[in-house]
């Protein structure tokens, strides 16, 4: 067995958050040896999520961490191992994943939740297990880590229970996608909402997680996947994921976005998903499903904290409302499935990356996300 | 073929509401003989539902439809038949429900959803098919109908998508149960929450429907049920019910229910229940399930109106709340299997009756319902 005694600290390059919102900095880091449980990555590519650029741009407050290493959705090979890994071993095709899977707790056991007690998620700044950092800067200052992943770096540390094995034939950009937020769309679709063929669907906000959902749903064969969104071009973009219809609440005059929804669908769909993050969507969202059956699935993280109201009566109609982390995906158990529809070429996962660009590029690719160009920007660490 | 014109108008008592929050006054009525779709059933019993009791306390506004027969939890015989009906024959023991099942639209066909939409739910005072009156008084002038049922009388027209067929061999004060409260909680555990073997179960509020949830889940072997409620007394009788446990919220100093169920499950409540009608104690259910799995299902009719708020954070922690009228039950296809159930001695119906009167006593049910002394009356019409 390997042990931590002759694995050797690695000085790489790391894109560095020093303050909010400001470009991140590539630096000289020193990545510590894999502890106990852990594992040291070499990352292949890396991609951005609106959630590394939420942290990103906080200046203050408890969640503002800085100096601190972004990233969460990537692909890479195991370079070390700490003691008492047995799933991994050096040179493993992996994909690191900010919800756990210890395997050993009650939640892990169970078929219906994703939700792993013994680490729990948490916004924390170390590693899952002991709270301490892998991470220092070229002065030995430590620096944070984020999601329990930190996948802006040539290498890093990460928790066995926040890795998945995946089959080396899929390419690793490919992978990468499955790391987060395609994943979660694919997985609401799939395994929070249950959609089934000949569902009617209605997907309010069409960045990469309202797209993945409409892929989810493509893939589970809904005859109508009407797609919400304020900017009109996302209609055609959203043609190739498989929306089949568009609303744009900005050219509805009086009506509300709800009316336009259960007339279209004759009574609301049966799936409504909120991919944006705002009550008033939410709202919207579950007026919009059907007596009986509807089911409103939550995917946006609420902007403002604002609670989710809704009107006590409809929901007694048969309605439902439910959220997930991650689309309620095991990342062990059903990761390797999300490869193996992509292999088989029922899942398509090349129309989600828009943009690559070489690591000393990395703060192109939050301009890109910014300006609401691209969907997912591959970062390559080694090109 | 049985036609309308061989059929003729009865003369019957019925239980006639005057005026809101008035004990019911015993008049002849005439009930008309049944339309196209419609059947005269002769009440054997029926029994007082909260609902009932609810709007006959309205005085005034488009819900105070006074004069009117309430009643909707009933058993009885069919006595004739209108046109177009082939489901039933005179003599068949029939279940009046207040849901519609027409299974002719998507809704019925769907194994999900109980909320046909052909006859939809709606409080009307009338036939739901042609919102006409079968009731007149002594003096010729019309009486409204409840929920589509308006047990309270010898006699009473209802439309064949309100009527279930079930076997005579159970007794009718059984199969009386089943027609709307026993149905509702049994039927949340059942079919809206799908509790299984083993699951932690907490109810707010251990009325009658929250007694039958606890049935419900006793019936689905879950392991641990949690009932909470202020009247300390419902422990006891809760254990008849499969209650295992008892949280009295006025007996916790500082500490909230959801605090206190969080720790006594270690985490929260697979499936918490919500059985009498207020937005906070929705919330508390909400609070107390348990991350990643816990199904929160509301079955009390907000009493004031007011939203049902809820952390929007905390949805996403792979939580869900859902919402149905009867239990999501279907009545032709569910309240046979229930009625199975009991004939089989699974299901115990016996310890919901707590009382019987004769119909000329009616208003006793409805002082005993008031002091929280019964769970069910049963009204005697022949007795």
């Amino acid at each position: 067995m390997a042990t931590t005694s002759i694995i050797k600290p690695i000085k790489c390059k790391a894109a560095v958050s020093r303050a909010g919102g400001e470009p991140l900095q590539i630096e000289e880091v020193v990545v510590a040896p894999p502890q106990a449980y852990e594992v040291r990555i070499k990352i292949i590519c890396t991609s951005l999520c609106h959630t590394d650029v939420t942290f990103w741009r906080m200046k203050e407050g408890p969640m503002a961490a800085h100096p601190i290493i972004f990233g969460h959705e990537a692909v890479g090979t195991i370079e070390s191992i700490g003691e008492n890994v047995d799933e991994f071993k050096v040179g493993d095709l992996v994909v690191p994943t900010f919800m756990a899977q210890c395997n050993e707790c009650i939640d892990c056991a169970s078929e219906r939740s994703n939700m792993c007690s013994k680490l729990a998620f948490q916004i924390g700044h170390g590693m899952p297990r002991y709270g301490t950092t892998r991470f220092a800067d070229a002065k030995g200052e430590p620096v944070n880590h984020f999601l329990c992943i930190s996948s802006f770096s040539e290498y890093t540390v990460v928790d066995v229970a926040h890795v998945t094995k995946v089959d080396p034939v899929i390419s690793p950009e490919k992978a990468c996608l499955l790391s987060c937020g395609v994943t979660t769309g694919v997985g609401a679709a799939w395994k929070v909402a249950g959609v089934e063929t000949g569902s009617t669907v209605a997907i309010f906000g069409l960045g990469s997680v309202g797209l993945a959902v409409a892929e989810g749903c493509r893939l589970r064969g809904a005859s109508r996947i009407i797609g919400i969104d304020l900017n009109p071009d996302k209609f055609e973009l959203g043609k190739n994921f498989g929306v089949t219809e568009f609303v744009n609440p900005s050219e509805l005059g009086e009506r509300s976005v709800s009316e336009v929804i259960i007339e279209m669908t004759k009574g609301g769909a049966n799936y409504c998903f909120e991919c944006i993050g705002l009550a008033s969507v939410m709202n919207d969202a579950f007026k919009s499903s059907r007596k009986g059956l509807g089911k409103t699935i939550i995917l946006g993280v609420e902007m403002h904290g604002a609670p989710l109201c809704l009107e006590s009566y409809d929901i007694l109609n048969g309605k439902s409302v439910m959220g997930s982390l991650f689309g309620g995906i095991k990342a062990k158990n059903d990761i390797p499935t999300l490869v193996n529809k992509y292999l088989n070429k029922e899942l398509e996962l090349d129309k989600f990356i828009t943009h690559e660009v070489n690591f000393n590029e990395i703060n192109k690719a939050f301009d890109l996300l910014h300006e609401g160009k691209s969907l997912r920007c591959i970062i390559w660490m080694d090109k």
